[in-house]
């Protein structure tokens, strides 16, 4: 069930799902085969302007599903502190849980065949997952990249909806979230600092009504 | 294209494939909803003698698609090293690609009705997410967790298909690998030492023939 108060909203808070998608170097693509079946592949991506970017084979699986059925799905995550049972219940196990974020962009998959669109998509890509530099710039008019711009697949999946869940206890009463962001100080592994903050930055009354 | 290179054979590799499971937290549902559109939702699992158990609300949208529609795929996947394309080419991008492992499990979803099953599933899950314990087991006749059973759902994928795709540099020639690995060890990122080992751990010649 999608509890509302889980939900980072597109349209509320477009900034804090840019970020994201712009932190995660990689995502999963949903396909439907032919016969029904739904089909995955994990690929990086890029997010430029509400549109997600990937490259990959002119043939394949992937291409052919999306050509035979553009509707697609992908979504990126990144999993936080896990929370165990006994931060909340000395005794059962139900409690357990994990604090994440997840963007989901649902949309329809266009083969890009603009050679400055796909140049301007796979410069994106390389400047988000190279930062440092060290190439040549992606041009379409480059006589180097011209053949290589023909030879790759970019697809750029148009969305109809981004919907992001960014789970950090906003469900708890400040009693209970105050005891696990202690717990979770206490334990000190590598997510727990990020995550505490994460919990205060989402907890209810820490956001701003929309439209303020 | 999915490239024979780069597959980890859940017949040929089954440990392989195990421990990568057992190793990674969280994955992806993919589903089809009832207007043909691809679903997908984050979801910890836990990985038991070939098959998927995850848990959730009894109610909800991934509940009612598998239901409809019990076709489902599963993935996980990790990201190890990001290769930059000045490794192996000074002047163009195109080398730029990254390293990863993933696991996919094509089958279908079955609600497990059984309480001991369930139990057993989410004593599994337990010890996999929170392997300190602080928890009473989950046992179904246990008065405490009968009516918590009966509250949750459990899903079990039977997979008719598991695959993995571990890349990891498998299509290189001997010299070019060797240059990534040495680059990689001066680089010494997070993730580089762990690449490094994948590397050597399945270049093709390392890997023992099927059967021996």
């Amino acid at each position: 069930m999608r509890r509302a108060e889980f939900e980072v909203n597109a349209d509320a808070n477009p900034e804090e799902i840019t970020r994201f998608m712009e932190e995660m170097s990689f995502g999963f693509l949903g396909t439907v085969a032919a016969d029904g079946s739904p089909s995955m592949t994990p690929l990086n991506f890029v997010y430029v302007d509400g549109s997600i970017y990937f490259h990959g084979s002119r043939i394949g699986e992937k291409m052919t599903q999306l050509k035979a059925n553009e509707r697609v799905t992908f979504m990126a995550a990144k999993e936080y502190a896990i929370i165990p049972s006994y931060f909340s219940d000395p005794l059962l196990a139900c409690p357990a849980t994990a604090y994440f974020k997840s963007v989901r962009v649902d949309g329809h998959a266009v083969v890009v065949d603009d050679p400055r669109e796909k140049a301007a998509a796979l410069e994106a890509l390389m400047r988000k997952l190279q930062p440092e530099g060290g190439y040549k710039t992606i041009d379409a008019s480059d006589p180097d990249y011209i053949p290589r711009l023909k030879g790759v697949a970019v697809v750029r999946i148009d969305a109809d909806r981004v919907s992001g869940k960014f789970k950090f206890g906003q469900n708890l009463k400040q009693a209970e979230r105050d005891s696990i962001t202690t717990q979770l100080a206490d334990r000190g592994l590598p997510m727990d600092a990020d995550t505490i903050a994460l919990m205060k930055q989402f907890c209810p009354h820490a956001q701003k009504p929309v439209g303020d």
